[in-house]
């Protein structure tokens, strides 16, 4: 009896995705064509319900490095060490490396289930070190509230030499992150939204807010997600490479919609479509230019053979388009490229106990 | 019920091998004398069969490196982690990173039960990301086709700036694999037979073919692997090293033979022999000379203490003799060597769960 | 039946301790203040008792690096792989990687639970490859001895071209450890005591033997410990760095107290006070200095707010202060400094299955 407990009390996990990809790149000096197989998303995961109040997360994944970052003394592989301990039937407190409480749909979805992300999500920092509270307010509401550290990285580990002029580290990289997430309609419009400041270096900082949407029916589910992140040292590194000049670019900023649509065919097919657009914007002498605006889409079917278990196969197609300003092209050289890929894979979420 | 269903169809392992070795270099400039504790095997598992049609498997070495692959995305310590999907009775899918389906017996057994490989095995890549399938045509006989990643690393971040003349990234370095797995007289006669090509750069690869078979009656083991590997870029590296001209040898041959005696004294004591040859050739100006014949034998003897629980302490001899050509003498001052160890050790294969 | 058995002889264990940190480095040429959150302490365990004779343990440390070693061909973050064989039933044989048979309370703890270490263990190597015995020889009293490896890496690999003058690569570079445990008065009084010789370089080592006293009663528990190590090849580091000359220093000692005592005021609330002083002295010229006194204050409290379930938060001051003696100050321009710290945080040692 006390086994059966237990048992009921821990999940063991292990994620895979594995594709077949095929792509080109193509403009500006990219000329590249491409095959191989990879992993996309390898991880083991424990998650437990230790007692009442007290649940456990953890997960490694195989396909981040190890070395063990300067400030919170984890490798990039740990994504997830935290334990979440209910304070009262409405107030958690979450304590260790966590998922930081950002909004929006496209970061709520498991990387084993993201073929290809916007650009700020490809750029950002996404699991850190810290404490947060989340509190159910009213059935439907939900607010949680968190302090973390801002890098896992002391800065000279991150930039070295390459450092903007002026920079100091500050005493504490940190960074505050609010969020909402409610319940409309019985759960069929949902949102998940996020206010956050994260800074960087003495004084200077990430301004970001998210706003996810999402619809949802019998078949068919809406996500809609609106970001933008203003970045006094840019931290995404994509203005920063366009002026390309050995210090990091100050006062970015990243303005983006994201859209996805999953309908369900029938037990064994679904179909999904990806699109995005990214802008980023650079600052020089007090003058704020658009510098590219990136295109994305990724439209998906699904394939699951086997009835109640989630197995699937996928075919994608992945299609990003990278457009820069005439201001870009005259000031920087910056030239116009895309990436066309197509994947066939597995996505495998397995409970192993 | 449930649980004791799902505890029956997951495996935990934990298979080490730890040995204390005493050995001495001598020949050419080699004089070195050694004596050190090692972890030979140390690796965690999980395997588990999670619907009639699904099983998985996966294998964390902890004697390799982390370092994430530059082609496939996951760290060498990372040797298993792929699904296996009956597709029909007769025909499974295999999809991850995964062994390749080489033949012969040296290859089929763990890391954990062989101290010493041959040469081919010393330097070769065993797993790598792809997919797969088996084939069970008769009872008795069983195929295998793979299409894999010929190697983990992109061209670039193995060979760095010692790259060969002419050669190229190809767009995909694929290896294709076919292996035959054949049981004659009810077990007592098998083989593991197969044939890859493997490519490396642009328009060279490696033909690989290794025929293994397999005696057994009740007490005696015999194996018998023949390995032969024409390699038109050199992946072994020992006629590279022989060569020793800051490029990557071309037209690199090995011919292998390899035996592997088990004879079970009683349930304490078991005695193993492996003998083994290895002949390298290099090709210089249309010429193709015999460079190196190495040779090594490895007497082993298990004791078992504890019935009915696989735990074995061990005691070795290691002997490896590395004799070269006149040819490989005179032209590239290469001496003669051998290395000569004594090892006692544990071996352990622990199911956890 | 045979599941329920399996489950009550393993254990899956996660420990973790999560913190927030605030200091400030004051003293010579150190002035620097610092906040951060920081995972001091992150690892999953495996624990079996697999047969009547045969138990197992497993520490995978995520917050220590992988790279593979060179001795024994695991990383750092494996702190323990070995196998437990009971011989006799008094009689147990220990082989893999595995704690030192060091004594001391200090020692003894594991990481999780120490927030500051003094110098020596600071800066020692706690987790190596051998083998060991233990005996319980009487009731209250148990001996242990092993055979390990001074090290995990070779000579060259740690020290570079840093070495000291006259410096060989012993043909084995092996430590022997042998402690004794003993309880006293129904365990009100125990000690662990030890006596090592590592073996570092061609006939030099370290000779280290500390005693670890304990006493126990109903809500207070007082350590003591004395370590001394005299390491003709200095394999802490401190007083090298002060010597600074680019050579390994020579003839080191080092000689060190540590105090702590715990009193559990209620079932929620447990105080703790760590002291400790550590004296290195160095020879030149057959004269022996003393160097550096350093001195360290831990004063803790623990909140344990479920009942039953061990999970902590606490809140902490460590002050350390490194005063040098005038001869350093003359000689090496050494400078006192201290470093104090408040650290808030929580210690969670989870048991999973």
């Amino acid at each position: 009896i006390k086994n059966s407990k237990l048992l009921n009390n821990i999940d063991i996990t292990f994620d895979m995705r594995t594709e077949l990809q095929a792509y080109t790149f193509r403009g500006g000096d990219r000329y590249y064509n491409g095959v191989q197989f990879e992993n996309g998303f390898t991880a083991l995961g424990f998650a437990a319900k230790l007692h009442e109040q007290v649940s456990f997360r953890f997960r490694n994944r195989f396909n981040r490095g190890s070395d063990i970052q300067s400030l919170d003394q984890l490798g990039s592989n740990i994504e997830l060490a935290y334990v979440d301990v209910k304070a009262t039937p409405k107030l958690n407190i979450l304590i260790g490396k966590t998922y930081a409480f950002y909004g929006g749909y496209e970061y709520e979805f498991s990387a084993l289930e993201v073929l290809e992300y916007n650009d700020i999500q490809s750029n950002a920092l996404a699991y850190v070190t810290g404490a947060g509270i989340t509190h159910q307010s009213m059935p439907d509401h939900k607010f949680g509230f968190q302090i973390l550290n801002s890098r896992t990285m002391l800065y000279d580990d991150i930039y070295g030499e390459e450092a903007a002029e002026n920079i100091e580290e500050p005493i504490w990289p940190v960074a505050v992150v609010g969020n909402w997430r409610g319940n409309f309609f019985d759960g069929k419009f949902q949102t998940i939204y996020s206010l956050s400041y994260s800074n960087q270096v003495k004084n200077r900082g990430t301004y970001f807010f998210t706003l996810g949407n999402k619809y949802q029916n019998k078949n068919l589910t809406l996500m809609y997600d609106f970001n933008y992140s203003y970045e006094e040292v840019d931290t995404k590194g994509i203005v920063t490479s366009i002026f390309d000049n050995d210090s990091v670019a100050q006062n970015a900023l990243y303005i983006e919609n994201w859209l996805r649509a999953e309908y369900r065919f029938n037990s064994k097919f679904k179909g999904l479509l990806s699109l995005m657009t990214s802008n980023a914007y650079g600052k020089v002498a007090n003058d704020r230019n658009r510098l590219r605006t990136s295109y994305g889409m990724v439209p998906t079917l699904y394939y699951s053979p086997i009835k109640n278990f989630d197995i699937r196969f996928f075919l994608a197609y992945i299609g990003r388009f990278y457009n820069y300003s005439n201001y870009a092209v005259e000031q920087f050289n910056a030239a116009d490229y895309n990436r066309n890929e197509v994947r066939i894979g597995i996505i495998a979420p397995l409970l192993l106990l």
